[in-house]
C-alpha cells in the first residue's frame, strides 16, 4: 500500500471488544461485495468505465480556458478542492492547465471580487449540487450567469452561454436541473446513491482534478487498492481503517472528544478540511461522535502545541507525514554561519520540517498523548486516492462503533427551513 | 462601542461567583493603570507616539513595490494577517498598495513556488521574530536572501540588498539581529515586553497593515475604546470581555471543552485563526483550558452544523456577524423565477447570508446550545481593533479563571530541543 500507519500510546489497552464490533461493518462490506450491492461510492472502484467520459469532458472544458470556477458547497467542493490542492505549489498561470477556483463561502462582495479579476471570456463555471437546491450555490450561479451574459453582449464573440457552464446534479426534477434546462446548460449526472461527502472519487471530485491535469486513474487506483486490502484482509486488526476507527472510539470513551488531524505538508491542508466534514456529518449525531480539528505543521507548532502538550487530555492526534528528508533548497552554510544555526547548516528545508514533525510526535508521546502517524512514501494522485478511501472506510466503521447512521444528516434541515422563513419575512418588510 | 454582545442559553445560570473572580484581573488592570505599569501590549494604547514612525516606514517600504512578503511564524504573523485580511476582497494588483503575502507554513517547495511567481526587483521582505531564533522564519529568510542576491547580481540595477529587507526583532544579542547586522539590513525593535501573541496592535501587526493601506490610527482607536471601557466600567457584568470569559469558564466546568468561533464573513476567517493561537497558548496549560475551533459561515453550515446541532453537548459557540442586510448583488428575479427560488428573488446576497447566520444561531438555541453573538455595526479598521482588544482582554480574564499564567508557554520548548537533536543526528548521518 502507499501508506503505513502507526499508533503510539495505546500499547497497554485491550481493544479486542472494540475490534470485534469494528469487524461487523467490514464483514457487511465483504458480503455486499459478494452480492454486488456495495454502496454507490464504492462501486465505481471495481471498474473504470466512467473515467473516459470524465477525461473527455475535462479536455473540452479546459480547452482555451485560463480559469475554471467550481461552484459547490460542502461535499460538492471539498473533495475536489482537496485533490486539486496537490497541484498548488507547482501551479502557475503559465501552466498548460487552467487555474481552479473554489469560492465556497458566500459573501456579499467575494463573488464580485473574483468575477472582476477573471478574464470571463476564457473562464468556465462548473456548478455542482447533488440535490440541486443548495441556496449558496444557486445564488453564486445566478451572479456568474448574469456576469457572463453581460460579457457576451459586450464582446460579441459569437459564443453561447452554454459554452461557459457545466452542471453536475442528480437526475429527476430539481431547481438546478430546471435552471440548466431553461438556459440550455450541459448537464452531467450526479449519482443518486452517492452522498455529497462521499463523492470525492466520483465525477464530483475527479472532473475538477482532470481539468487541473491530475491523473484520475491513479487516484482511483490508490483508492481501489485500499478498498481491496480492506475487503480481502482476514484479520480485522490488520486493516488500518479499522484500527484507526477502533482507537478513536476507545479514546472517545475515555473522554477524548477531539480528534486533531495535522498534516506536515501545505498541500494536505484541504484534505484535513475535507476530512473534518466527512467525520462531522457522518458521526456527529444523536449526542454522539467526536469533533475533528484540523491543524497544519509545522506552523501550528507555534499556535497549538502548548495546548496540545500541556492542556486537557482530551485529544487523539493523527499526523500525516511525507518523505521530506533531503527535499527542497539546501540551507546555505555561508548564510547559516552563525554558531546557533549550526544545526541547520547544509541541511534542507525538508530535513527541518521532517525533524519538526518527528519532534512534535515524540514530545506528545512523552506527555502520554495518543498519537497516530500516517506515513506516505510519496504525495501524488495515487496516495491521495488511498488517503481518501482510508478515511471514508474509517468513518463508516467509526459510525458503526458510535452506533449512528454514517449516511444521513438529520439535523441540518431545521436551519434551512429557518433561513427561508427569515428571507420571506425580510421580503415582506421590503 | 463598535460591537455588541449577546449570550443565549445561560439565562438560568447563576454566574455571580465566577463574575466575582473575573473582577480580580480587571481590578488588577485598573490598579496597574493608576501606577502606570500596564502590560506592554496595553501601554501604547494610551498614546500614539509610535504611529508616525510606523507610517513613515510603511510608506518607504511600499514605494515602488508590487509585493511585500511577511516572514513570521505564529504570533509574528497571525495578527498582521488577520488585520490585512480586511483588504482581501477589495484587493487587486492594480491597486495603489502592494499585495501582502504570509507564507507562514514552512515546506520544501512552497517558498520556491512563491519566489518564482514574484517580481523580486519590486518585492520587499519583512522578517519578524521576537526572539530572533525561530527556525522556520530564519530558514525562509535565508532562502529569500539567496534569491534576492542572485537577482541583484543578474539585473545589476544598482540597488543594495538592504533595500529589500526589513527586520523586526527584540533588542539584545540574538541570531536574527546578528544576521541583520552582518548583511546591513535595517532593524526595527520588537518591544521586549510584548509577547508574540499579544503583539497585533504593535509594530508587528500595524506595519503590514499600514503597508497594505489600512488606517492604523483607527485600529488603535477601536482597541483603545474597548480597553478604556473595560478600565472605566464599575460593574464587572457590564464588561463584554468579562462576560465572555466567565461564560466560557462556566461552560467548561460543565464539560464544554470546545469553543467554536464562527464569523459569517470571509474577511474574519484569519481573525479566528489569530484567536485560536491567542487562546490556546495563553489558557491551555497545566491540564486546563479549552480548545478553540474556527469555523466560517455560511460554508461550515454544510460541513459542521450536523455535529454542532446534534453531536455531543461539548461546545460553546461564538458567532461574529456584520450588518449585511441589503449588501451585495441583488438576486435577479428573472433568473430566480423558479417558484422554489421565490424566497431569494429580489433579495441580496447579504440578505441571504444574514438570514443564514440568524437561522443557525436560532437552531442551536432551540437545541439548548450556549450561543454568543458578537455583532459589528461595520467591519473596518476601528472594529477590527476593537475585536482584537476584546479577545485579548477575554483571554487574560479567562486565564485568571482557569488559574494559569496568560503570558508563558512552558511546554513548547521540549519540541524545539528535540527538533535540533534530530537535525544534528541527520547531519552526522550525511
Amino acid at each position: 500500500m502507499s501508506y503505513s500507519q502507526e499508533i503510539r500510546g495505546q500499547e497497554d489497552r485491550d481493544l479486542s471488544a472494540v475490534f470485534a464490533r469494528a469487524a461487523e461493518p467490514v464483514n457487511l462490506l465483504k458480503a455486499q461485495r459478494q452480492e454486488n450491492t456495495l454502496y454507490g461510492f464504492l462501486r465505481p472502484l471495481d471498474h473504470a468505465e466512467d473515467l473516459p467520459a470524465i477525461e473527455c469532458l475535462a479536455a473540452t472544458i479546459r480547452y482555451g480556458r485560463n480559469d475554471v470556477v467550481v461552484l459547490g458547497t460542502g461535499g460538492s467542493s471539498l473533495g475536489a478542492h482537496a485533490l486539486v490542492a496537490l497541484k498548488k505549489n507547482r501551479f502557475s498561470h503559465n501552466n498548460q492547465y487552467p487555474r481552479i477556483h473554489f469560492p465556497d463561502n458566500l459573501g456579499p462582495d467575494s463573488m464580485d471580487a473574483l468575477l472582476s479579476e477573471l478574464d470571463l471570456a476564457h473562464t468556465h463555471f462548473l456548478i455542482i449540487s447533488k440535490s440541486g437546491g443548495t441556496a449558496e450555490t444557486l445564488a453564486q450561479m445566478m451572479a456568474c450567469l448574469a456576469a457572463v451574459k453581460e460579457m457576451l453582449e459586450r464582446v460579441q464573440n459569437g459564443r453561447q452561454l452554454s459554452e461557459y457552464f457545466t452542471v453536475i446534479v442528480e437526475p429527476g426534477d430539481n431547481i438546478l436541473r430546471r435552471f440548466a434546462n431553461r438556459w440550455r446548460l450541459p448537464i452531467f449526472d450526479h449519482a443518486k446513491d452517492i452522498g455529497g461527502r462521499y463523492s470525492a472519487l466520483s465525477v464530483v471530485g475527479l472532473l475538477p482534478s482532470a481539468i487541473a491535469g491530475l491523473d484520475i486513474r491513479e487516484t482511483r487506483r490508490g483508492a481501489r487498492d485500499v478498498l481491496m486490502n480492506c475487503l480481502e484482509t482476514e484479520n480485522i486488526e490488520d486493516i488500518p481503517a479499522a484500527i484507526g476507527a477502533a482507537t478513536i472510539y476507545h479514546c472517545a470513551e475515555e473522554g477524548m472528544n477531539i480528534n486533531v488531524l495535522m498534516p506536515y505538508e501545505c498541500r494536505l491542508d484541504m484534505l484535513a478540511r475535507w476530512h473534518q466534514q466527512l467525520w462531522s456529518e457522518s458521526v456527529g449525531k444523536a449526542g454522539k461522535g467526536t469533533t475533528p480539528v484540523r491543524a497544519l505543521g509545522p506552523v501550528d507548532q507555534h499556535s497549538q502545541l502548548q495546548l496540545y502538550l500541556d492542556g486537557p487530555n482530551d485529544k487523539f492526534f493523527t499526523f500525516i507525514t511525507t518523505n521530506m528528508n533531503g527535499k527542497g533548497p539546501v540551507i546555505d552554510d555561508k548564510l547559516a554561519s552563525d554558531p546557533e544555526l549550526g544545526y541547520m547548516s547544509g541541511r534542507t528545508i525538508g530535513d527541518l520540517v521532517a525533524a519538526e514533525a518527528r519532534a512534535t510526535m515524540e514530545a506528545l508521546s512523552r506527555h502520554n498523548k495518543p498519537v497516530r502517524q500516517i506515513k506516505l512514501e510519496r504525495l501524488n494522485e495515487y496516495s491521495m486516492g488511498a488517503l481518501i478511501m482510508h478515511f471514508m472506510l474509517e468513518t463508516i466503521i467509526g459510525a458503526h462503533l458510535f452506533d449512528v447512521n454514517a449516511f444521513d444528516q438529520p439535523a441540518v434541515e431545521e436551519g434551512k427551513v429557518l433561513t427561508r422563513q427569515y428571507m420571506e419575512w425580510g421580503r415582506r418588510m421590503h
